[in-house]
């Protein structure tokens, strides 16, 4: 089969490959419905993180369960599934406690821009529908592999509730799942920092209720007002550079909460201004797998509609047209078909 | 009258002062039953923190109002108070929120190691009892200021509850507070970093139920040992340096909160490998005020006796040997007898 392969800064390519079969007792192999591009993609694809081996990318999936190893019991081959892009075993002390995202076996997934893909850990990774979704949802479904889940994290890590001001940074794809997710947690004001027309529509669709251009200390100051003077009490920092991390401390208001799912790059703290500016903080890479039954629930009840986040569709086989629209901003987000 | 004056480093001195008197029709001024000396007095008194100009020392504070400004309502002349060190009007937004220590009109309180002070804010920053207290009670009121306020304020934002696996990093005056404040909160495990045998005993009878001796990585892999290597949910970072911060992230567990109350001197975290832990943190100085009664009143019923925490009672004039003391570690804290 062919597959995505990173070898280099923008180098990406879809190529020939093994076709992943099961390697240990635990694994399953699932058929694709589809994959997408995710914003942490593009790290390594702009150069940013070094590469020393070519890297088979995809982490955000969903698909058909072909092939399951012997010891694998909550999946089986014909199952409609989802599965996080922690890997987890979902028993471990760590995963018990809801952070997935820690398991004691875990890993991340890899390999999923392609037709068929192995899933470690399968019983504590992928969660199955009860019946084959129709192609419509399937959209919907993929976002909650990662995009929607860890925009429903950073929420979550924000520690945002009913009749909570919320401030989101970053106005990406993440930024926009975190806009719907403290929606949806009955937040009464979503202010989110955005200076595209378009993703400030898709803001203002998943909830938003208030909407900032001005970035900086300008950004700072607006937000400032619109909460009069105090800032809010959750700020979902979804971009991970130093200037947005700025952003959220700088908005939110003492004895807030700060959660962050932008992979830091560049980004430090100072241990005594941190103390002095009061702010909680949680951040890391989502524990998907707590939240994933209960948002694929939204989505299959219609409550929910994350796959709106996809504004370029594209067959597999041109994902390196997906890597580069997002690279320059073309595209929020791209779901590479992969019956194509 | 007489008060405690620090000049440069290891250089405090007892001397004439002015007495202080009603600046604001918001201020109160108090006749001191006892006060103490701090940690964080420390800093300056070890010149690690730069003086520009004398300093007036002291900020835990209790006793009787002398006289209180046109505007102060909620206290009265003849009555026994307990002031937070952080002042506060306990009515603006931030306070509202409980982060009375980031009052919109706030300050700390200085120059309570003297027979009387003035204390500003008097409305927002002092609670009343109903009746004088007995002498015996004065050093466990006097504690609710700020070391049991601080160390409860740890526990607290580090999410102590019923059942919790607590450390407390740091076995001073306001570690040992956390332990009292993780016993009273219901947790079911209290381990001490504690290499000091007196604190131990301490610790024990706070309510700590296991003793780390052992610093550093040997620490670290004793405490993973005792949680079977899990690590601890919550965690009490109660002395500030680099050090103890990197023994608090080693022993909290992924998706656990580290509550840091020591003011971080040469501290600072790397934003990536703070993402990659997956620590909760909130630190900062302790809105004491937010507890204040309900810690006064846990005194009064007899419940905890904080004032335990206090090894060594001088006269206020002999304040310079109390600073000695805490310096050399000689003396946990030193209570300051303003009678004699």
């Amino acid at each position: 089969m062919k597959a995505t392969v990173l070898y280099g800064p923008r180098d990406v390519r879809y190529e020939d490959v093994p076709e992943p079969e099961i390697v240990q007792p635990t694994d399953a192999i699932i058929r694709l419905s589809a994959t997408c591009i995710c914003g942490s993609d593009l790290w390594p694809y702009r150069g940013l993180n070094d590469i020393n081996a070519p890297l088979h990318m995809g982490h955000e999936y969903c698909g058909v369960v072909v092939e399951v190893g012997s010891a694998v019991t909550s999946v089986k081959p014909g199952q409609f599934v989802v599965g996080s892009f922690c890997l987890s075993d979902n028993t471990c002390p760590h995963c018990r406690f809801g952070f997935q995202s820690a398991c004691q076996q875990g890993g991340f997934m890899t390999g999923a821009q392609a037709p068929y893909a192995r899933v470690p850990l399968a019983d504590g990774t992928l969660v199955a529908t009860a019946d084959l979704p129709d192609a419509a949802m399937i959209p919907h479904l993929l976002a909650t592999s990662d995009v929607l889940g860890t925009g429903w994290y950073a929420a979550d890590a924000a520690q945002v509730h009913a009749g909570s001001t919320v401030v989101v940074v970053g106005d990406g794809a993440v930024g926009l799942m975190g806009v719907l997710a403290a929606s949806q947690m009955g937040a009464e004001r979503i202010i989110i920092m955005s200076r595209h027309a378009d993703r400030q529509r898709l803001a203002r669709a998943f909830g938003a209720t208030d909407i900032v251009a001005e970035r900086g200390t300008e950004g700072i100051a607006r937000i400032m007002e619109l909460t009069g003077g105090v800032g809010a009490e959750s700020v979902l920092e979804c971009v991970g550079m130093g200037e947005s991390m700025d952003q959220a401390m700088g908005v939110c208001r003492p004895g807030g909460t700060i959660g962050y799912v932008g992979v830091p790059h560049g980004v430090s703290f100072d241990g005594q201004k941190l103390f002095r500016a009061q702010r909680r903080m949680l951040g890391g890479p989502a524990p998907v797998r707590r939240f994933l039954p209960d948002l694929m629930d939204r989505v299959l009840k219609g409550a929910i509609r994350p796959g709106k986040v996809f504004d370029l569709v594209l067959p597999i086989a041109q994902v390196a047209e997906g890597y580069r629209a997002m690279d320059e901003r073309r595209a929020i987000k791209t779901l590479l078909r992969v019956d194509a």
